[in-house]
């Protein structure tokens, strides 16, 4: 037998399982509430809307779906995407877009035409963990920038780059995600957005805006999408269907300048030639029918009904000491332990009581946040939320106990 | 505007636009004839058994086939690849698959796991373009070793490895393409097989088997898959649906030893999650109703008489000192033309005469090959072929006489 430790790569002895994908496995069991997923409501698919359209393109386009496709994309879907960035006021075009397998593979190849080994990746405490799994095995260099109510501080962003700058290090981008924050919910108003694009531009930064949540609102005002503020060139969006549509599908876009767009290309033919064709002609057509944001409708009001039901469950069960984040939309919220507690130690007891979290230290780039959870309000019922906070907040009061804190 | 050029990785740096994908921008003209793509004929997908099968799925499992899948692939089409493998005689288990989005994705994983920059990758004179460029992308030095009428020499192979290990040079693995190769059109006898597992053995490598093929072989004896011959779990084999159901759906397979498996999947997890969801369940129905197995004995009719008919019309209109391979299988002949003569001169005039090819220098890492071109049979239909083949033979002849050989 080949010794295959020997032979990988350095990218690959980093590699280490995602700690999400990892729980999901625990999850089969029936009896098990989950709050750990990132995973969408079944109730939101438009499964009949999708059946009726498949067959409609397997009919008229049956060769061409089941083909090769372009790199760049489906021409239909990026038609049906420029229009609906025009009706939100975007100046795109062409240049700016490419299709990508799962906002993921976006995440993947721009690291791909970024990072060398030992570069520097400023992101946000806490962070998206596919983000920082897919930095990581590029090499880089996790820089993470503490929160505040309104998500990453510029002032100590400020203060890092400039000691960075001063160290000589290769910083490339800044990481963000501006609305209902992945893991903690939070939503930076648009000062916020300004400032960080002010530091940006000072230490010649790309942005990365990773937009999965944003047609997700409940309330509040829409803030702007950095992309839109940005008039140098050096932000990058990242938008998915799997949070609006479908996850099966895989289907993702990105808005660039058209430098970057160019080299996203020459990265994705390497990495998978193209995106599944059927599935884009689908997405295409379900958009042109207008279903797309009939759906959001009925979506939002979904979560958002789970997201009330959630925040007045944790008003009812939770213990004094415990605090959580409100977000205005999106799929998370963020709970926060005191101090002394550890949520990793917690997740075990946790699941042997049938309910299940996401350790807030996995979004840590430096191993801190030991005493947060990452709580999901998209997937469950409104049952099933009562019974999992309720069994939640007792393991969190046994555990407060067992301290002789309560 | 930020300066990208001056923000790119290394990797990005040494990408180039892909020479196939280039050419088949110039192919939207309805009056040009390609033999450049790899495409199969939409004629061989079963389009209204999908739409069919798509139905049911959606009806019995839609809330699955639109929701995220797991990392290694649904259950579903896991199990009937195993049994399919089965069937031909091969010991494998769970532990020895992963599903990919498309062979080019395992590619790139694989190339992930086991390149770092410098490493050195053995590769045929000519090789599969998609695998040398994946290659290149993570900064492998590539070694091309000539082909015999067998394919990879076996001799040229075993004193390079020789001088690369006396000159210390971390050799990865071997890439080959056993059956029908692309763009060669040779198929690797078993004996040939053998010899290069065992010089694989005595160097301590790994062979990355490629096999998007195999099962579309026109006549001439099944040779072993280099997994089968294999003992020590240095093979790891790829295969795809693209050239036996849709290329569309972006689904493809490997085999290895569970070691590599689980790299690759932590490594899959930070490229795109998981596969598309949907069109893996369709698949696994698909080959389930056994229409996979009955649907390929058409498409290997259809191809087979396409390559036949390509045969006879380069008999009838080539002229002396052009030279091609009978390929037993698949998609691709190879063409050679006299040494003195530069087929990507010819490309140009070939376009202005409304025909099309790959030029075969393209898959050579080395430079070499410029009297060569890599012809599409699976494609164009008799009557194109032989309209192809006469402009082809054409502007061969024309060159010919300018050069003053005719």
């Amino acid at each position: 037998m080949p010794d295959i430790n020997k032979k990988l790569s350095q990218s690959a002895k980093s590699m280490k399982k995602s700690a999400i994908r990892e729980i999901l496995k625990l999850l089969k069991d029936p009896e098990m509430i989950s709050f750990a997923g990132g995973l969408p409501s079944p109730e939101s698919f438009p499964v009949s809307e999708i059946k009726e359209i498949t067959s409609m393109i397997l009919e008229t386009q049956g060769a061409q779906a089941l083909q090769y496709g372009t790199t760049e994309g489906d021409a239909a879907l990026r038609e049906m995407l420029l229009k609906r960035h025009w009706e939100q006021g975007l100046t795109v075009g062409q240049e700016n877009l490419a299709i990508s397998t799962g906002s993921q593979q976006a995440l993947d190849i721009l690291s791909r035409i970024f990072i060398d080994r030992g570069d520097c990746v400023i992101c946000g405490l806490p962070s998206y963990l596919g983000g920082l799994s897919t930095f990581n095995v590029y090499g880089a260099q996790m820089e993470g920038i503490p929160f505040d109510e309104h998500g990453m501080r510029a002032d100590e962003l400020g203060k890092r780059l400039d000691k960075l700058h001063k160290e000589n290090k290769n910083v490339k981008f800044i990481y963000v995600i501006p609305d209902f924050q992945n893991p903690a919910g939070i939503t930076m108003p648009d000062s916020r957005r300004e400032e960080i694009l002010k530091i940006a531009s000072k230490y010649d930064l790309l942005v990365l805006e990773d937009s999965p949540y944003r047609d997700i609102r409940f309330e509040g005002k829409e803030q702007k999408l950095m992309y839109d503020i940005d008039k140098e060139g050096r932000v990058i969006t990242m938008f998915t269907f799997s949070k609006i549509l479908a996850p099966g599908f895989r289907i993702a876009w990105l808005l660039a300048n058209p430098e970057i767009i160019e080299k996203f290309l020459m990265a994705k033919q390497s990495a998978d030639l193209c995106s599944p064709v059927i599935v884009q002609k689908i997405i295409a057509e379900y958009i042109k029918r207008g279903l797309l944001d009939k759906n959001l409708v009925n979506t939002i009001s979904l979560y958002k009904s789970r997201r009330d039901h959630m925040l007045s469950c944790f008003e009812k069960y939770m213990p004094d000491g415990v605090k959580w984040t409100k977000p205005e939309g999106g799929l998370f919220l963020f709970l926060t332990l005191p101090e002394y507690m550890n949520a990793d130690d917690l997740f075990d007891k946790a699941v042997e009581k049938n309910v299940a979290f996401v350790k807030g230290s996995v979004f840590y780039c430096n191993d801190c946040g030991k005493n947060t959870m990452r709580i999901n309000f998209s997937y469950c019922n409104i049952e099933t939320i009562t019974k999992g906070v309720e069994r939640l907040a007792l393991v969190i009061k046994d555990s407060m106990k067992k301290d002789g804190h309560s």
